[in-house]
């Protein structure tokens, strides 16, 4: 089975209803950041709110990385050979983007 | 006058607009997300796309907090005193809230 | 085998000569910071010193999670069970923590 | 005066020696780091080790940048003209930098 396949099954599917929750609760703070600024409110306080809507979305990726960590690569590894590698190296690669965003 | 006054004109008033317009655009890139996850999209593809969100808030966080050195920070170390301290160390707290955010 | 056994052989192993000379480099790069702090170097100049110390330090980082994910984290999943769930929580957990330093 | 001067007086020199002690310590960690590698340690207690060094440069990037805000940029916006906004320029390039190293 191709695991990038789309439509299939990932990592994250059985959390998919969470993942949702989430990111729609992000949704609302990016309106609510854009209140603020139509609101005149004071830039140190949106500031702090944007801060609080970044740490969401690097919670959301980290999760989504460790579901990917224990399941599309851990599956990769388990047929081992090139796929493994290069699974690892895409993951790797996925971690540093991640670092310095 | 009180800078830190809400509704007030803050450093980044002359460019409210853009700052709206970037956080529409953020908002669409989150709704993305969400339509990424109902889809099955695979795991790496929506990270890079957590990624793009992260910096573009980032983007809109360094905007304002130049806003706000140039203008706020700037008025109150003109006036000198102890508000003068207070905005440096508020902005040098906000600043650190985003390096480790 | 356990791959957590100290003094064992680890997913960075084959590069330990590169890692040790980064290090080295690294460790110039802070004496060299030391030496801009005793010279009273403008500020800035420090900072951007500073972060290609960080930057640096970063990219040792993803090196070893890299080799770790490929090794370590690899050979557990490929004996499956309790110790590879563990191991990718372990990776994830060290992950969070580069993300979030 | 021109703040930018070499030798000069700057934000952080009364705190010079506290800087020196902290770099000290952290060329120190390095050397740590160092022998965890040449002692074939395990790879995630190398990557925490990292972590802590990472964030201790942050914390000296963001004590120099209190410094010269309050400092350097300070006197330049009290001034004012250009040279208040080319110092509230560069404060925001260097913070740019340590958010996205």
């Amino acid at each position: 089975m191709d695991r990038t396949e789309e439509g299939g099954v990932h990592g994250y599917t059985p959390d998919k209803d969470d993942y949702l929750k989430r990111l729609r609760r992000i949704e609302g703070q990016v309106r609510g950041l854009q209140k603020m600024v139509e609101d005149d409110k004071y830039c140190i306080d949106i500031l702090t709110q944007v801060s609080a809507v970044t740490r969401a979305l690097q919670s959301v990726s980290l999760g989504l990385l460790e579901d990917h960590l224990g399941h599309c690569v851990a599956a990769a590894v388990a047929e081992g050979g090139e796929v493994a590698e290069l699974k690892v190296r895409e993951a790797s690669d996925a971690i540093a983007r991640l670092v310095r965003s």
